[in-house]
């Protein structure tokens, strides 16, 4: 491949896919090709990875039945969620829409090796929280390419993690990370929804010095 | 700002930038300028966070005695590492080059905000760590920003966190997530060190079905 030559039009470009990426929850139901999964699913090989462990786990929810439950659990964590906020807040929660499982073509449950046999265990002796920071960067790596190939992600973890591991039958070492809806989002908006609604307006990052 | 209508040309720059992004242990040492500092912090500002919550916090580590504590804390920590494993795996483990401390112009302490007002704790009741989540995905924009602007950035983990909160007197509700270096790399590769090291090959990601 390639050496990477073309700086400032390789700046622009990142520059507009980061403003325009977003937390997708409104799904057009056509489906994904399957050659442009392949295509996210081959980037995350590209991401990050402390140790080189890659220890993201990656599971395609395909079967009606186990969506209907993650969707039932979705809305029985949801439901707690809500009641947990005094009111006017419980009512600005119920206005969001914070899940796209009723209609996103593809959705995936990732999880996080705990103990993979890779990386030698490099890199997590002082911190084994890195291994989970792993599958952080490999699951945005996968969002910024699904976004550069006009796809939408949604991430959730409006989730009980330990029902997700029963549903999804997975290894013990195996931790939840999050579930991830995918497919040709509605509309486009370069603001966060959570933004737009009122819920929580943007900030800036500060670097202050020590 | 332009919408996004030029996906092809961004997801072929996309797949060079990750190809040839690197977690980079060798730099030079001469400065990198102030207003490419603020882009790469600006660019934090548009990451990904759970409940737009936003948590990361970083602190940029010039004072050169506070240097000298973080590079004495990682040679404890690395070399703890490296006792805990057996010949020969404890003499490949001394050959690798695990930070660039040593050299690299700018240093950041990065920590998690775990108790924020921002985002009004959406998202983190079933998982406290959507938190740390989207600190990983704020590093790894910078990276991405960082390396299409031609510089290099190093993670480094081998630190002990409760150590890395004391030396840099950050609140107590501040969790520790790395240290980066950033500088202009001696050199692009787009193989990682651990692999060309022979430490751990890369391995592919998989989609089972569920």
């Amino acid at each position: 491949m390639d050496r990477m030559t073309d700086s400032p039009a390789m700046s622009a470009l990142l520059d507009r896919l980061l403003t325009w990426r977003r937390d997708v929850r409104h799904f057009r139901t056509d489906p994904v090709p399957e050659p442009l999964l392949d295509t996210l699913r081959a980037a995350m090989d590209k991401a990050p990875s402390v140790g080189n462990a890659r220890p993201w786990r990656v599971l395609r929810v395909e079967n009606p039945a186990l969506r209907g439950q993650v969707q039932a659990l979705f809305e029985r964590c949801n439901r707690a969620a809500r009641d947990s906020y005094d009111t006017p807040a419980a009512a600005d929660y119920a206005q969001l829409k914070l899940a796209g499982i009723d209609r996103a073509p593809v959705q995936l449950a990732v999880f996080t090796e705990t103990a993979p046999m890779e990386g030698r265990g490099l890199g997590r002796q002082t911190m084994p929280q890195t291994l989970e920071q792993s599958t952080a960067m490999a699951v945005h790596t996968l969002w910024l390419v699904a976004r550069a190939q006009g796809l939408g992600l949604g991430m959730m973890s409006i989730l009980d993690p330990a029902e997700m591991a029963r549903l999804c039958r997975v290894p013990a070492s195996w931790r939840f990370f999050s579930y991830l809806c995918i497919g040709f989002p509605e509309f486009e908006d370069d603001t966060p929804l959570l933004h737009r609604s009122g819920w929580q307006a943007n900030t800036a990052t500060r670097w202050d010095r020590c």
